[in-house]
């Protein structure tokens, strides 16, 4: 978390909040909104007992008094006056929201972070620490999986809540030699995300190796956030479409037919670059002037480029009993190519959403004191 | 969808779109990536068999052909040249991406636009006139839903899936006399949207009423489009803040710690507004100086007397066997107050996402050639 620091006026009445060396004043509609009396404010849910949005749009801040450390007496020109710990104010600074902030990360990183141990996940300090490297590095691999049917749900139930698709609640990824031409190899599959026609995408993927007897097919992964600051870099101006031009991603099947527009790099409300929507089979090119099309398009070929980088890639075999678990515009995934006559290669997918990993982190991180 | 015009140059060996008395040039590399041969492109699914990444983003146009009304031969300088129903380029400027234009309503429009009985549901036809309602209006009304359990669920499933959330794959809204305090009456909910605080929000929500023996405890909708150009003229700069500035939502509970920032009013990715996220309890004012902030602050009352005032709200009973099913930012729910001590309150509910019914449409669409 950012180190925010207040600082009260009682003469001027006035409160001060300073970050990065910015100083903001706090206005006092802002402060008497954030009122934690037990009349005013659920102390379990924090959920507030009266509708802010009918508060004076002119209230003032009459009178500031000390009561003991970051705990001050505000009155308010709307007669309210209340206890205030101004420690509750420090998550309103936090860009994060208690996250941990994501750390980007390359092929020559060191892979061992991204580990754990299926046992771990069933204590809290375990899942908090699994969460931690989930949240941090946008991939975890789950080592040693009971060998029981549709674990990567149980998995999941373990993070969030199954997000169900047209693919049912899980899916599965299955070739048997005698199933397909033993002369042909499966085609390797390069990075790209998952369903960017869809409304909204899934946020997290979860992939379990229940066999695998073929000697390629080896999984690989790519970090967006560190793909996208050598773009930015190498490209300002072509970054700057990839980011604020729409285009479109079409699905079809024969009971659904799915469209939606979105720009390739995708950024929070706070302008933040979140990841990217890569699926060079699905997306269309939008209609911008020639040379700021060309312009568009080298960018997006450069971005296949360093997606596709051993510099970026990490490439490494998923073994019977680990799960990989992604979020899923942020890691970009795919696999290299085998040759499906050595043997049975059968995965099981599914999907969750994004909020839940942060929150049970947070709830974990409040249960536990930390 | 909004008409197109395309003109042919064969001497100039240009290609022009018109829409809306604007021309827009349509670029080599842009036609070269929507080539439509069945070696580059499947002709069930319309996935690419190529990479159009790979292109020479300085590919030109050497020559076009006419074959016949609408399909011409177009021949570009990396040797390419295949033919092209210039039909196929309508879909990417519809910008409603094939769906029905949605329809802003007040509290005098004729709801009986919004009803279809539950046995309509079975065929395509009765299942594409609803989609087609819900997407025009955001809301749809299913009467004489058959007396049997989690039906909620199965209306659900033929619209989409069921997204699972902290309250399981449905949940109860459930009064009996018996549980509460005889003397209290059950509190008016004003409208809002559910889980702002969520990511993602859920789409789209359904309330299927099993029982209601009280006299009050009225549904509440409203149309938030309608709402939001009402504000827009009334308050320009208001609207426009509380369109650009991200503001937070939280929910605690014991399990989980959900933060997300988010701007009330919501646009999509066109620049088209789509709804907005309400939920008086649960946000926050954002920080901005003084003034804005009581701008901001004023936009945000206004919004709340608008969405409750009478001009705006439908005020309806639903009747057990109905089912009220909305878009959960753009429609806005709530219900009146009751007297819980008259009797049984039953309704069960579930979530599904934005995508599925705007899919399913086209596909029902493209089946009955439509």
């Amino acid at each position: 978390m950012q180190q925010v620091e207040f600082f009260v006026n009682e003469e001027a009445v006035s409160v001060t909040a300073r970050l990065n060396d910015q100083s903001f004043e706090l206005p006092a509609l802002w402060l008497r909104e954030r009122c934690q009396d037990e009349q005013n404010l659920d102390q379990i849910t924090q959920q507030r007992l009266f509708d802010p949005h009918q508060l004076d749009a002119n209230v003032s801040l009459d009178s500031i008094r000390k009561i003991s450390d970051g705990i001050y007496q505000l009155m308010f020109s709307d007669g309210y006056q209340g206890d205030y710990d101004f420690n509750e104010f420090r998550a309103d600074f936090d860009t994060y929201d208690g996250a941990p902030t994501p750390q980007p990360w390359t092929a020559n990183f060191d892979k061992s972070k991204f580990y754990v141990d299926y046992v771990e996940l069933n204590d809290e300090q375990g899942l908090l620490k699994a969460l931690e490297k989930f949240l941090t590095y946008g991939v975890l691999i789950v080592n040693e999986i009971p060998n029981e049917a549709n674990m990567v749900l149980d998995v999941a139930e373990k993070f969030g809540h199954v997000r169900e698709t047209n693919f049912g609640r899980s899916f599965e990824v299955y070739t048997r030699p005698d199933y397909i031409d033993l002369s042909s190899k499966s085609v390797p599959l390069g990075p790209h995300t998952d369903n960017p026609y869809r409304d909204p995408m899934p946020g997290i993927q979860l992939l379990h190796c229940i066999k695998n007897e073929t000697s390629g097919g080896l999984s690989t992964l790519v970090d967006s956030l560190s793909v996208l600051a050598q773009l930015k870099s190498e490209n300002p101006e072509g970054y700057q479409l990839l980011n604020t031009v729409p285009i479109r991603y079409r699905h079809i099947d024969k009971s659904i037919e799915l469209i939606e527009r979105r720009t390739m790099i995708e950024s929070d409300v706070s302008g933040r670059v979140t990841g990217i929507s890569y699926s060079p089979r699905l997306d269309y090119l939008p209609l911008l002037p020639q040379h700021q099309l060309a312009v568009f398009h080298r960018a997006r070929q450069r971005l296949g480029e360093l997606l596709n980088s051993s510099d970026y890639e990490w490439k490494f075999k998923l073994e019977p009993g680990q799960l990989q678990m992604f979020h899923n515009t942020r890691v970009l995934h795919g696999r290299t190519g085998f040759d499906a006559s050595e043997g049975l290669r059968h995965l099981q997918g599914a999907y969750i959403d994004l909020d839940a990993p942060k929150g049970r982190y947070k709830a974990i991180k409040r249960q536990l004191g930390l």
